[in-house]
């Protein structure tokens, strides 16, 4: 199954006039307020968020898992799948991969298959929070923190062969995200785990090639419920100085305590030239993995507020990692994945009409509700036709969800894989 | 496996004459204070907790799952083990069964089996928040909230199934935790949702036996991470009354937003006679399911004080239903659940020993300090002389714990049903 | 200090045009999908938002008050700031006293200055959390909750005489926000104070007018830190249940626990016909009392939804009374005030341009991802031009902040009334 | 007022042969599993606790205060209190002063009046959260980090005049508690604001004697509602280690996110030798300033058990200064000190019974049953005798708010003092 590109254009076809009367329009009262349409098109044309390779299928909870259908089984069909999402965005070129739930058989071609997609290989994902079903040791206990240095060996190692699949295919980075924890007080010591968890790390590092990155993720708790070896990002950024110059922060959206203003984080590490990568998604009470956007999007705006200054102010901090980790319990996953693509583009293009200038000078009187001004007046901005403009001069859709729908990708999925099948490593 | 009791005789002779001591002691302190030590021993040796019938293997979470070895794989291994947890500790005397996963095959030899246990069956449990492999319609968008007729109607006579199945082994209640819930906003109706809920809740009370209790838990998310349609107390006492008189709330201490003061609602509900049952266990973030006390004592301790009040002054309110309704991701589930009954126990205990004249004597003249020394004095008392003394009286072990491990009862649990079983129906 | 009218439509002058521009531009978009562009203005037109009396100066924290220039200290001065923000936004025609801190001297006076302003007395609210100069008992362990009868009679007496100073301005209401609670576990008695509160309530029910309504608020924390005796909305509802019809539950929005899911509990009170009121303001970590819209629009939005909705469709459920609760603790409470008014019209404007009809469609069908596409249609208009124009069809401000700013109108009050008054009753 | 050594004996008099009978019992059981109780003894002993200067008398909420009776006026009279609270416990032997609120008058006066009371001189506090009376400069806009060269050289220079203060009294170090944040978004850029106030604490770090310790406070929200500059531990860390080896973080317990793990923070902190000093109090909601052990005293064991530890095996972090940082809103300010008093040792002694060696083999074998039952044991034993013992040998009361109460301490200093005193600079 591809999108072909005659009936996609045929789909944009009768959107198109609308299109262009809506960013007329936009773009004119924009232009009056100095902003320039030509390089904000450019800068969200070139704004590429990788896909994992584990969010193709339906994902569940401790209770349960009610499948979706025409589920992609192989990595080929999930960089298909992929496929379809760029092709409609455009935003979505490239590829995150998780081993060993997606260790490729045949190399070149999947390289070639990706190529063909206009997908390149982005961060890759190591996994020590499951024993899989021929390993000779247990993570129950912990892996890159255990307090058994074979099981730390073990999952080094495995981090290290994660790194040369990852070599094989262009990628650049490697992406820990370390589940070690405990479930009740006493049952590991704090100061022991976080050592060897340094340990293992610097050995990571150090197999890395010269011109990879380490991206270190935190998180406070899930899937264990008392303590998590990096809860936080003060763990995580004290880790990648540890490690060196190429090891940095990960932000996920998902992975904080209540209320924590992550904003400011973000602001912080890019300030430090510490902030390597960050994961979208969204969530009410936890790390709901919802689709980007659905629950907070003036928080993501706020994030993106932040993201745009940094790139622009931070030089000491290298270009981004952008993935969506989101799970979809409930929506068709490639639908999921057209929402938070938009919702991603929304607020990046949100945030790049905020007036830093005006901004700044009214930060520097003390003029605290002319800032919410600022803020506020690029955030009720309706920019959908500055995306929709954006993704159409590269060939996307005008609107990808319309577009998908008429094409019944679905139902043409379904009938080349079969409804029931599952795409999930868990 | 059964404990025999020569053994577990064997083993309390070794601590039987330190368990006298400690216990005279505490028991003269405690009657110069006032306390009626027969009275409080009787009590606690009359405080019995059901244990579920999936809590006897391992569990785990969305992102996998250590199993246990030597799990039981039947109904009958199941009850089994808590008769191994009941000879121990004299307090596990009841099994509250899930349906579908644990439906009898042979009623009168599984009544036997829990008889000969000294095993009663409490309140039976339904599950619409799983599509089962025969499923004619899914669950997927709701079951007893469902905007389809057709699925509420399937939802309603699973659970009229339930009770029948329960009226078979000579239970007296039903629980329904209804997982019911959206991911996001907008997803359903929720006046809607909440009207299907009511009336599908009204036909299975309906279908009940005269002398049946119906229990309706509360929950604000997970599995649904955007709303559940009993979020909270309120609405479940809402529900309840619109049934009946033998309808109530059920409060599951995991099943509550952060900082939720827990012992108000209990005292809130007993007060209006509406509180029917209770599931223990303990978080630090969400629904936790961690072992009982092990991670907020104090709270646990103030909510039984609650329970122990109400017990007394609610005359209106009926005899509880009490349940561990625990998840055992990392621990022998076994011994886990030895931890969660002496904690329950632990807490009952202290909270009778508040001196609750002169609690109210201080509160109403409003030394608010006073009325922190005499909880404090009751909770810092050391009660786990009394709790052995309880035990041991009945025939009990001393140190149940201890005795366990000192018969290697896991080992010959995995020696009778081999290491890779799986208990869990999920 | 009074807007003048003819140097507002002078500022307007300059704006009117891009704004007709703007309007006939959205105004024809949204009538092609179905608006009634009137209609909706007219509802906007309709709607008013009282302003509480001690809202108009600066507020603060514990931690000390950074005071504002040029502060109303009288009621009167009060009710000319309340004047200003009606004639700019002709959204605020409400003003909502609280007792004792603007007890009227002159009643006909004040009636007559607030219909001068087109102004009207909606609900009155009592202050039993804070004890008076002149106070003979003292509300530190309790008002109407006291285990202390003389304390409960006069708290009860005191909103007694707060319903008779509002009867005499025409006032139809009475809030009972109950700060009543407990510090400490053990403190009081939890039955006994709920008990002892709806004894009071009922006895100020008793007390009011046949056409009056009694509103009760409900917070779970703050200014008491274990425990408040109406912590939730379950509990507020069942004290307006025992109250009689004209009881009703008032939702503030920041007196919740964290990620609570606040618009279902609105939708769940007006399908039950008890929602009386409702407070605005915005938090992001607990009753921060923030600008309106100012950290979470998107919530804001769904709740508008349910609001509208409930208005509707649930005819058993009263008009509305709406309050704007900020506390300004570092912005010119006017132009604070000023873009709340806005946000609070933003929302509700969005809310009705969801697409009800689809919406239901799309719900029964269980398409998740088009409930969300529908939502999020109507958040990401740009829905300003209306706001401006059902204004300035009335006679207010284009842009009512700018008119704010270039009439300089603190400045004027400050050469009025002096630097350094303070308005707050604490 | 002072406490008359003879009256203590006599009141001692009544209790000792009890507490000599518990002592015994309990000292014999511990000793049988190895404890050294006179080690144990010493330390409890050994323990100190600074009294803030400010906390002698009555706190309030921002919905006011309900003030005490005979609060101390004066800064004599504060050390007169703590005088009374070191007698009775012998673990109250510091004050921490609080400027400009308290700065002596007498210099050489307050010091013969700290010594007579057995009293040391510990950190010194300054105050950038509020403006003085005679301010050329406002704080409302930040101090430390403020945009504003020269109200940043203000707070520079106050900073620097309490450290000369201190350096007059004994003082050996300096904390600062920055309240600087915003209240919304953009209200400051993050980056700015985070490099002032690096630059500022550099200055204050030049400032100080070679013998000073500068610490660190952190706190996510309150005066600020938005963002705090020093939001968490991660970027106290940052600063701490950008000013220099005597620069640390101070961990106040009530100054975190829900649910955070504040164990882990602490071993980690120590784990790099930065952990400064420690603020007891205890919360249910936020910073809720609550009585030490009220709400939470298992997880304060837990702390302790992180503490003791460090203080055992991380010889590269200082000797921490320990405050009590609580507001007493509703009880006899001493009486409330006292409880926290008991609780901290409480605590500590327990912590100090944990089987650390039993722990750290049940760790590496990851029996996690056994971790909490070494954990449980030690909370569960009553170690009320231990704390007596150790305080009576000193020469302390058997029950220090027994004999507070019997001695009518409360009525002596309201007949002294007169009894509408107001002891807070708020």
């Amino acid at each position: 199954m591809e999108i072909r590109k005659d009936i996609l254009q045929e789909q944009n076809k009768k959107q198109i006039q609308d299109l262009e009367d809506d960013f007329s329009r936009v773009a004119e009262k924009l232009t009056k307020k100095g902003v320039n349409i030509q390089g904000l098109l450019q800068r969200l044309q070139d704004f590429q968020v990788a896909i994992p390779s584990w969010a193709l299928g339906a994902g569940g909870t401790r209770f349960g898992r009610f499948g979706f259908y025409g589920e992609p089984t192989s990595l080929e069909e999930k960089i298909d799948d992929i496929g379809i999402l760029h092709t409609l965005t455009k935003t979505a070129g490239a590829v995150s991969l998780h081993i060993p739930w997606d260790i490729p058989n045949d190399y070149a071609a999947i390289k070639e298959k990706a190529k063909d997609h206009g997908i390149i290989f982005d961060a890759v994902n190591s996994n020590t929070f499951q024993d899989q079903s021929n390993a000779q040791l247990s993570y129950r206990h912990g892996s890159l923190s255990s307090m058994d240095k074979e099981v730390r060996q073990m999952a080094v190692q495995h981090n290290n062969d994660v790194v040369d699949i990852g070599e094989k295919l262009g990628s650049k980075s490697l992406t820990v995200w370390l589940a070690d924890g405990t479930n009740f007080p006493g049952q590991r010591d704090f100061q022991s785990s976080l050592l060897n968890t340094e340990d293992s790390l610097k050995k990571i590092y150090g197999h890395m090639p010269d011109d990879w990155k380490l991206f270190i993720e935190y998180k406070p708790y899930e899937p264990n419920f008392y303590s998590t070896v990096i809860q936080d990002w003060g763990t995580s950024f004290m880790l990648a100085n540890a490690c060196g110059d190429r090891a940095y922060t990960l932000v996920d959206l998902g992975h904080h305590l209540p209320n924590t203003n992550i904003e400011q984080i973000v602001a912080t590490l890019m300030l430090k030239g510490k902030l390597g990568g960050f994961h979208f998604n969204d969530s009410k009470y936890g790390d709901d993995d919802l689709t980007v956007g659905s629950i907070k999007p003036y928080s993501l705006f706020l994030i993106f507020n932040e993201l745009v200054n940094g790139m622009e102010r931070n030089k000491q901090n290298p270009e981004l990692a952008w993935m969506i980790d989101a799970s979809h319990n409930i929506k068709d996953p490639l639908e999921d994945l057209l929402q938070s693509l938009e919702a991603i583009q929304e607020s990046y293009a949100k945030a790049m009409l905020i007036d830093q200038e005006s901004l700044s000078e009214a930060q520097s009187k003390g003029d605290v509700v002319q800032c919410q001004e600022i803020l506020q007046d690029a955030f009720r901005t309706d920019v959908r036709p500055l995306l929709a403009k954006a993704r159409v001069d590269l060939g996307g859709a005008v609107n990808p969800l319309k577009t998908y729908r008429a094409m019944e990708v679905r139902n043409k999925l379904i009938a080349e894989r079969g409804k029931h099948t599952v795409a999930t490593g868990l």
